[in-house]
């Protein structure tokens, strides 16, 4: 049983990585740290663990008390640039690091203060910090003391671009990804914009000027191309609760190319990616609090289509980065990772 | 034309307001207020008001800086304990008051006072204000300088009751109101336990101990009744936008009493109380977005069940202030109320 | 007051129908068909009607015994084909057709005889008709006997690329139209799909094989263009009642093209069509209920992208009917069509 | 490993206990029928179960060709009717029998044909039956070779009511359960009534003439106060998938009775029925997915409340069946029902 440290657990992807932790039969939870709910019963705040007899018995620990440097592992569920601080003397203690902010996501510290309004606090972590796609970097991962979680949109478009860009048989310089995600993306705060009756019976783009998750994107794009790609990213938000639904598209420039192959033979030994067969189209309620990325690809005229579902807060979060804790820790890499979705 | 003043604008009952009497012929909307959003447009708040002519080029003006003395009406729907505040200078400049917050709903300034934690600013015009639910009291309205504007469960439940109680055929100790709401009851704010994702998908009960408007609803049955009566009130909220169901339970005294015939006799004249047939059932998207109120009625055993859809910010707010408007100024009751309800 | 024939009135476009035709003061509905629910009142299926003085008292009519060739109009809110086949004698009895469904939109048989399965049954008359987008036909509209309303993605896909196409600088071999639709554009049907734990909390794409959409936007843009477009179009279902969102993409020729300014002159004077500012984005709820549509437009790199919102029951359908009707009868072309949207 | 058959997989209780068996570590699912889908493969109807290695090879059987009788047990998970049926011949061979329908419900032939309108085709084999309520009859189904489940509203209903009937301090003449379910509750069935656009922002009160749960509440209810007692029962539709709430009301007539302490000490071993402190309040999606029970009891005068939520999929039908096996077969009670609520 290795010992797990979470910091910031009062936000969804706190809670649903507390979910996935209590249920993974390897980790114990040592510490659950939040300031404003210090001393306050982990299950006041989500009574849905009340019956769970760990769980029901943890409290909040304030930051600053929490034996961290005591974990093997501690997860940071926290707003960006708080994880960047406490990474060096936790990584000096032993202690691993996946950070589900944004942190160390964006390999060029320069593009991350750009983005994130801050300057890094620890570029020479950041420098030797992985970043979490299990898919494109399983070695890198087990070896990693620091790994930068990808965060919801970026796992759901990589893994949808990815087989195409590696056959290298699409126009790099025009590719589009309309996207398309559940509230609970937007992190769990008490904002005018996301209330019930300003998102029920709705839908919107927002973010269209520029969304973090665009360099991000980018950046792993490029690098699967070899070259700086043309991405068109536009984030929409659906009245529901949970699921990203993204839509790609891209130019073919191999007439010949067999897209179903091409994904089929990519994500053959993948144990969360399923492709669909021919003809068949994803929801994202089919992946709902699951760790499975569920796709399929066409092909309309010279134009490829991709469309790709993924459950936010698991494959898009918390359970990617269980995930990426089973690697780092040489567990089977979907323990505790194996529960159904839930449909209807 | 009437000219017409909005202090507090950008709440779900503030656009409701702008909405109906923006399509009212006989007023014309002279200013509105808000503190926060002095010098916008209120086209740039809500864009769905952008392609009509008058609203399209309104913008909100500061309190201090607005006409309100020039108007012939003043809607408030502000927070409690705003409207007694203003209203006795505008009283005496001759403007008429609707208030649809809570300042002049209690008849008794203690209870005022213990409900809403701040003493009444103005118990004199209390004494003198009416409570406008016009079903009730329409005479009295036609003449009030001042009128408190029913909250939206007090509507559905008194109007629900009201023939059983005027009949005298119920035990008037244990009346039950099982109170279901749409979420925009809660009005138009950042709260975290509004969000969509915490709403959607789940249903809940709140305000058990003690909801303000438990002591409304009781002190109009009480005047029905002639006498003390026992109420028992559990509000719901259910994942939708608009829309109140009250579920009303009371125990029949005379058992000859035809119920459906009492309750088809009290509302016959009534043009927007609508007693459904024998048998068949209301649904609360009958009444979306119109000031109909309309109800069923059905004895089992020796029990009386009432069930009474609303849309709460039409008759349960913005509408019922317009209705209470038609009549303080003799216009026609159903001016500008007349549109059909939105289905689906 | 011209009089009306409604044949199909059951479905959701009829009931909009209803609702929009009840409020416009130059009409009266003479006559609403429906073989199954014929004798009923229609206020016995739409109860939202039950306080209309017309309306509830009004009966569904079997097909046969209704008075069509009486009427001034008759809109046609039927499945697919069967306007087509009773449009020759209405017509030669001098009554003017609207057919919400498919029969007049595509101006070949034989592609009409390819997507709906079944050969044109007035030619003739097809070739005579006119689609009646107003803001691209507004005068052909004007003298029509009859007009084919357009389908509801068609309605915004078209007056989302119309402005680019006409103004010549994108490249039309790539267009592509990513749209989500509410549920009720599947109409009102009881289909397993559609129920609502199916899908509620739930995005899917559909019908990416071929919707027949798909060769009607085709005609238009092409027409547009002068040439024949690629298209690339991917209906998606959003867990909401009413609605479509058309995102659409295209790849700019033309590096200096102000595509701001380019919206903005072409919609100058249409009082259905609302561009927004720059930087500010559409959203479903902001047209709900109403006729008008909405839509933004940006360049990002080489790619313009445009936002387009509109109700696929009222300028989708309905509204967009009784908009012809007002141009063919001489009438202000928005009678009737200009109650304000309903948010929340 | 025990071997299980599923009888009527296609439905939303048929997939909710495939999903919870096929996570259970002592059983085997053997065969799952299905007529109409006989030949398809499982996962091609419920995509979320590709995923899983046993599940995902699973195919449905026609009924006559399925191994049912070389069961362990067989679960009916079919429309009412069914088990009555084919359960004579399987309990001959030695099969136990777990019916989610009501076949094994009422105790009274005669009543079961008064509300179902078919006579009983095993009375011998219903008098041996046991109603599966595992909180009140723990030892009897553990003895059992045939269980009716007991149907959703029942089980809230009378889990709620228990504690106070068996203290003995309420007035059992006048019962109220106001309920309100998600729409998982009426099927997996394409129905007009239930499609998204009729349901979503609506709520609506349905079966008040007479809901086939009424007797079925009322039979347990009776036998718990030892004398008929008197129900009123109200059942509501809410816009959500999954859920049950039910709030219900009754006269105290133990004035000094400490309600919360009788509902403690009630349900202090129960592993699935969790009694929240006094003041908490429960809402649905605090049970989402799991197999406990939530409510909370409050006093206001002489009138105890009592709020109860569960899933209506979970522990009102699939979690609950399988509560039965486990006690059927002498596992641990809670095995296969720990997974934990899905929030948000």
């Amino acid at each position: 049983m290795i010992q797990i440290g979470i910091v910031g657990g009062t936000g969804y992807t706190g809670v649903e990585l507390l979910r996935l932790l209590a249920q993974h039969p390897k980790v114990q939870i040592r510490t659950i740290t939040s300031r404003q709910e210090s001393g306050n019963r982990v299950s006041n705040i989500f009574p849905n663990l009340r019956t769970h007899a760990a769980l029901s018995a943890l409290s909040f620990c304030a930051p600053e008390d929490a034996p961290l440097a005591e974990c093997d592992v501690v997860f940071f569920a926290t707003p960006h640039g708080v994880a960047m601080k406490e990474t060096p003397k936790l990584v000096e203690s032993g202690v691993k690091i996946i950070d589900l902010a944004a942190d160390f996501r964006l390999r060029d510290p320069a593009q991350f203060e750009e983005w994130y309004k801050m300057p890094h606090a620890c570029p020479e972590l950041l420098a030797e910090s992985v970043y979490g796609l299990p898919e494109l970097a399983r070695d890198e991962i087990a070896q990693a003391r620091i790994v930068g979680n990808p965060g919801c949109y970026p796992t759901a478009v990589q893994l949808g671009f990815f087989p195409l860009l590696k056959a290298g048989v699409v126009d790099v310089s025009m590719l589009i990804a309309d996207c398309k995600s559940g509230v609970s993306g937007a992190g769990r705060k008490g904002e005018l914009s996301l209330i019930h009756p300003e998102i029920s019976d709705n839908f919107s783009a927002y973010g269209v000027g520029g969304h973090r998750h665009h360099p991000e994107i980018e950046q792993g794009l490029s690098a699967m191309a070899g070259k700086a790609v043309g991405l068109t990213f536009t984030p929409h938000l659906v009245p529901m609760i949970r699921g990203i639904f993204a839509t790609l598209y891209a130019k073919l420039t191999d007439d010949r190319a067999d897209v179903q192959a091409i994904f089929e033979n990519c994500y053959a030994k993948e144990p969360f990616v399923d492709v669909l067969p021919e003809g068949r189209l994803p929801e994202t309620r089919s992946v709902r609090a699951s760790n499975t990325i569920r796709l399929s690809v066409m092909r309309r005229g010279a134009v490829v289509t991709v469309l790709v579902v993924e459950d936010n807060l698991v494959k898009g979060a918390a359970g990617q980065a269980v995930q990426n804790m089973n690697l780092m820790f040489g567990f089977e890499e979907t323990t505790g990772l194996t529960a159904l979705p839930i449909v209807p």
